[in-house]
């Protein structure tokens, strides 16, 4: 385990390692979160690209250094597009954001598909979650799910969970307007992927990840006025984040 | 009829109740306007969903409150969906929202199509009220149309107009950047999609939420540079609204 | 040749004839890009529309002044709908934006097509244009470029480049911010699109739009906290943007 002190050095550091080797990002996601999700990868250091296009899409992962699969904005030309992605994917890290599974059995069903293809990680809300785990009433659900899938869990919400089935960590920080920004979570997804490609220890790389959205949000919530200029003041804070605010601020239990 | 102060507190109340139940709006709406209308939603207190796939689309509608039909970006997979989503919506208020419709014969006459579908409001500014009522010259032109198609007209522009064919009311609020941000108007008929949920009576319901976007766009106007940062401040000004500012503030004839 | 203070009045004078005309500008974009794009256009006093379906992009291209074609986000609807607008925007100026063709056979090749149905410009950065040049090792590549093809080069990154074979000037305005704000290239792509309907010097409408954005990137840098609060900001910039600016800041050679 790790103590919080060590954990925010850590987030720091995979900071640094985004910022110096620019990684490249591939994102099969919705319409909605398309314009947020690379902004956000941009502030953060990384390289976006975006197509679904079955005909290229191939291409685009083959040069990409992680990939982020996300349901939301689910049709047949992103059901077909995943699968040529993650064919070109392989070995390389991947993430899956079922957006919104509980509203869906369609897109339940190809979830779980999805699942049984390993991805290094699922990042999703609690109603998500609850919905792809057929709602498993126990106590450590995600760590039951991470290590039934051989996956790793990242459960968002007010408080952060992340779990590989051995280890649990919580992160406490981000602030109640992420919750008022659509596609916050798809960015967080995305900026997951760009922490696995620098961090080898997909546990650490999540945790980096997320510890470091939490805070700038965090940070953003000092200078905005609402979510509309929140929206921008996240963008902003993660561009400029550093190893004394991660330490300053992280809450991590 | 109701007098300007009455009317403001209406909005008040409106957008309380908004806040209170976050109604579940469902968009089908062009993919410029998909995130800003989001993102509008949320900040009023609403809880948007976005899919257009046809396989889906009929379960995210039968779980939304009201139903947001507007034709910018009008394709074949968007025509099929909203077959599909009129049919899972029967007896919820949805909107129509004629992108455009005078660029293009083919848009116009399914927009009329779907008019006949009986929409509970249909939202639109002056050179697409000309298009859709074949340049009707009447003086009362709008209340005709409502009258004559069992709808509700919302014409927005510097005044908006609000008309079921027996009452009318306008609305002298709002700000010109409002027009130089896009989807802005596509952000408005998705928050009357929300009032229209607490509100029974739709013409109240659009009142009060054109109501709101207006006195908003008023107070963002008090902070902003330009068209970006407006963009932003009408959602912080949305999003903090408040009874004494739509008191102060609204100018309804 | 112009002498600098000279482009400064040119871009001046293009700008308010933008925004005294409100030339209609259509543009074929990637999801990604669509809104910004839809801003950036507005903000300068045009007029966007984005519509890519077949049925009715014919429609659309002829009520239009000009015509973008942007590449990203490259799928068989976009390709058939880029046929369709260009049939329909005979005479008209359009100007080619072949994003990540680098990154794709399939979109190179498309590319290549696209350059032999003659655009009034090709606007590109370093890695596009090599990829797009078969990596020509000449010193005077896009000069080459723009001959062979009879186009207009618009070769942008730190230093913008804009040929058209015997004529060739540098802009060096702009800031590093630019570059971490998705979309800002294919925004300034729009913006060359309405340059071209008010100057029809080709070369001196790309000049004008390149210099208005630096100039506006250099004065949204002056406000800005970080890429978040930036892409507002040169908008807001750009929308304030006049002729003492331009003269004060532009730095051409």
């Amino acid at each position: 385990m790790h103590a919080p002190v060590e954990l925010a050095d850590i987030a720091a550091d995979v900071l640094a390692r985004i910022r110096a080797r620019a990684p490249r990002v591939h994102c099969i996601t919705n319409s909605v979160a398309q314009q947020y999700t690379a902004n956000m990868l941009l502030a953060a250091g990384a390289v976006p690209s975006m197509t679904i296009s079955p005909e290229e899409i191939g291409a685009f992962v083959a040069g990409a250094d992680a990939l982020l699969v996300n349901l939301g904005t689910f049709d047949i030309e992103r059901k077909s597009a995943i699968d040529v992605a993650l064919g070109a994917a392989a070995g390389k890290p991947w993430l899956l954001d079922p957006v919104f599974v509980e509203r869906s059995p369609a897109r339940a069903q190809f979830a779980r598909e999805l699942v049984g293809r390993r991805p290094s990680v699922v990042r999703l809300n609690r109603a998500e979650f609850d919905s792809l785990s057929d709602h498993d009433p126990a106590g450590d659900a995600p760590a039951r799910f991470a290590k039934a899938h051989a996956t790793m869990v990242a459960l968002t919400g007010t408080v952060d969970v992340v779990t590989d089935g051995e280890r649990h960590m919580t992160i406490a920080n981000g602030d109640p307007l992420m919750a008022l920004v659509t596609a916050m979570g798809c960015a967080g997804s995305a900026l997951i992927c760009a922490a696995l490609v620098v961090e080898a220890d997909r546990w650490l790389a999540t945790l980096a990840a997320l510890a470091a959205l939490g805070v700038a949000g965090e940070i953003a919530a000092l200078s905005a006025s609402g979510p509309g200029s929140f929206a921008n003041a996240i963008i902003d804070a993660l561009h400029g984040l550093d190893r004394a605010d991660l330490r300053k601020r992280l809450k991590v239990s």
